[in-house]
């Protein structure tokens, strides 16, 4: 199934832009980048389960945001894009 | 229906960030800012398609990015959050 994966993270000191990166770095290992704090992975429920608990170990529950959105299988009809589209590298850094 | 909309605006320049406000002040007419860059909005298909067009004259198609999930109606089950819920003010402004 499509999970579509938003986040918020706190960036005002380092700790926060660490988990930044390292949430991003999570996220590319199941799935696609589309903007920049918004991944669409293709997971099943055992994958769906472990990346959660990953990600739930590395976020501040108290400062960061984390929505997973559950798109199910026909997702592709689901989905509209519109203007620019970035092209991110396995890291999820933003390539200019 | 539950529309999720999503949005990457290029804030390099005055002209960007004021894209960016004019995009939040839209959404917040429709629906509800649950990140940064992501509103959840109920809308019937003449309301999508008007916010649609007035998103379009908004952003910059060659720097900016905007993405719909269309969610149906059943969406409660399709959402899952974790984590701090920010406060946003009408205007999409993070209340700290």
């Amino acid at each position: 199934m499509m999970v579509l994966i938003t986040y918020d993270v706190n960036t005002e000191d380092a700790a926060g832009k660490k988990r930044l990166r390292k949430i991003a770095k999570q996220c590319v290992n199941y799935g696609q980048r589309v903007q920049n704090s918004v991944f669409e992975c293709v997971l099943d429920a055992a994958q769906c389960k472990q990346l959660q608990h990953t990600l739930l170990s590395i976020i501040d529950t108290e400062k960061d945001s984390l929505r997973f959105y559950y798109l199910g299988t026909h997702y592709q009809k689901k989905v509209e894009h519109f203007g620019a589209k970035p092209i991110y590298e396995q890291e999820g850094v933003l390539l200019i």
